[in-house]
């Protein structure tokens, strides 16, 4: 039996088709392409009762991913992240509350799915050489997974991304550039580039196999809940790759007939320093506008533009969902309470989404008792400079207060 | 059927035998006391095959670990970590070379073991404060699980610890504290607090639990295997307590039957800045002396002096294993290798394995084509100051070069 029953590529917007097997980016008509599989065949053979033998990482859904051979596959043991109850919080916001731990991942962020799936499959086309702008955390699991493919990767990122991304990068043996600026004029950089050089661009949404890796997410939340899905998935949303991803795993899922009609209401959460999607879907526009001056804590969801923007306002507007910014005091606060109450150090975007559960059950647009799931997308240790320490200094001969 | 098959604690040493109903510490002879199970119990109820549709955690082996009720179980999802094959090292040492990657574990190291396992247990034995030394992810994952249990921490950790340790301490909410000295000066605050204040010692080996929760990274190679043992485990050794716990393990799965005769030889690997057990193991002692001065940037293995030094001694001896030390130089270009030729990102003692690895094979004590596990004890990420990097800063208009 085929390992992947990938099909074909298929652009949202204007519904073109493109070979899978040549490289492609985005459509002619501008829209990233979305990943297209023989679902019915899947279904015919594939069951639940298969998955649950098979290693926990996120090859186990190999049929519903994009890499046709299973040597091409590049991994270190990515996926099948913890999905943890907060046994604290839950009930103190009278909640069914958990948190998807994408801390628990090589490289500490989820932006390692993305680059297992979209290396590999690079790999498998032929690519030799990538290039791609980032706020940190998707180059150094971009650098991480190319070297571990043998490819040579290209990185450029804002000077004031986090220093332990830039470690990754270079011990990766990635090229590694800083730019006195934000993402994108770290795009704009690695565009002219690409175009120059010829190299893959492996910019968010300009090639589409980042997306297949995310999705996995989706797979994931359902299997672990034995197929039951929550009522709310909340998200923290910069280029918008994790929300978007889920969404198109939670479609796949109703055509395999795993999942029922019901699908979990999505919620992007931005920052009130950058909040281009909330302003668009608050205002009802089909796409957003680029966000000038942003700035946020939260340096993953500083995007001011994103590529895929219509993707998740559909994902958003489709399932019911909402779309808030929560502000950065709030989200330290929260951070701080997810370390203390529930042995959770998150990252700050991930403490996002507590707030914007907090917020939204204030509201009473989440009832008592749903279940509600909050993706944490990266491990607070990454982010050694959002935690602010003052601590004594003894000498061998003092002793410890009571 | 029980969860746990806890039947006591035995001293390795005098072979006293203490109820494990009750809150212990060491033996009255003053050596770590190790936990029995009813391993005959378990042999006849267990099977391989029902661990293969349990969870991917380490409580998978709950019948071999020391909780008795499932509710005590204080857990972050920690366990099941990658075992990645080296594609790239491993053929030019001619060896069937593998990492057991335990920087994808919640809190980026081994310790989360230890401290889920251990701090589950002091909560169901009615602990309400708990007190350790520590080079730092101890601290910090003993500090998280803390918090998840809703017990009190008290921290003690040498000033030149890892800073990003300091942070999961602080914003777990334990109370922590900075010694102007080694972990020998933070244990010896520590050990005068417990006396003090009647709070539970949590130092390494002072409560049996901790090895418990490290003997399960024996078990997880052993399956990862399909219960084929490696040739050789290489471990870098501080305190020691997961070559015990991983040659206890082995001991175990022989008594169950699950593995064979032949074990794999264990190596200590230490530091040249602290090589107190590579010294005693050199001159055929049976305990090692305290190493004065001691310095190294593995900073996990900075202990001048461990507790179980015999129990480490006797698992290298009774496997015909080995201990060695490496210099810091040597180190580093190792962890650059991990991480640009097989894209790992090691912390600098899982790095040290690699260099005891390429000593060994050099000497012919290892010979070609046997199969070694290098055991990586953290992530990269939690020591950014390990790694050099200078990168050319662009601005927006710039170009990339060719």
């Amino acid at each position: 039996m085929a390992f992947s029953f990938l099909q074909h590529l298929e652009c949202p917007r204007c519904h073109a088709i493109y070979n899978a097997d040549e490289q492609a980016h985005l459509c002619s008509c501008g829209s990233p392409l979305l990943v297209r599989y023989d679902l019915a065949a899947v279904k015919q053979y594939l069951n639940k009762e298969m998955l649950q033998r098979r290693e926990p990482s996120l090859w186990r859904y190999h049929e519903l991913l994009p890499v046709r051979s299973p040597e091409h596959v590049v991994t270190l043991g990515e996926g099948m992240t913890p999905l943890l109850p907060l046994q604290r919080l839950g009930p103190s916001l009278q909640l069914d509350l958990y948190v998807k731990d994408e801390g628990v991942i090589p490289t500490g962020s989820f932006k390692a799915r993305g680059a297992a799936v979209g290396v590999s499959r690079a790999k498998e086309l032929g690519v030799e050489v990538l290039a791609m702008p980032t706020n940190g955390n998707a180059g150094g699991a971009w650098a991480t997974y190319a070297a571990r493919a043998g490819l040579d990767a290209f990185v450029v990122m804002p000077e004031g991304a986090p220093l332990i991304t830039r470690n990754e990068c270079a011990i990766s043996g990635a090229h590694l550039y800083l730019v006195n600026g934000l993402i994108s004029d770290a795009g704009a950089i690695v565009g002219r580039a690409v175009k120059s050089h010829g190299w893959y661009d492996a910019s968010t949404l300009k090639e589409p196999y980042r997306i297949e890796g995310k999705k996995t997410m989706g797979y994931e939340i359902a299997e672990q809940f034995q197929w039951e899905v929550p009522d709310v998935i909340i998200y923290p949303t910069g280029g918008g790759v994790g929300i978007i991803g889920i969404y198109k795993a939670l479609q796949e899922l109703q055509q395999l007939g795993w999942i029922g009609e019901r699908l979990p209401r999505l919620v992007a959460v931005q920052s009130t320093g950058c909040a281009p999607i909330v302003k668009a879907w608050q205002e009802g526009q089909a796409v957003s506008e680029f966000w000038k001056d942003s700035s946020t804590i939260a340096f993953g969801i500083n995007v001011p533009k994103a590529l895929g923007d219509f993707l998740v306002l559909d994902a958003v507007r489709s399932t019911d969902g909402y779309a808030l910014a929560v502000d950065d005091n709030d989200l330290l606060q929260a951070q701080a309470d997810l370390a203390s109450q529930e042995g959770l150090f998150v990252c700050p975007e991930g403490a996002a989404t507590l707030v914007a559960a907090r917020q939204l059950r204030a509201s009473g647009w989440i009832k008592p008792s749903e279940r509600v799931v909050l993706l944490n997308t990266g491990s607070g240790i990454k982010y050694p400079d959002t935690v602010q320490v003052s601590v004594p200094l003894l000498q061998p001969q003092d002793d410890l207060p009571a």
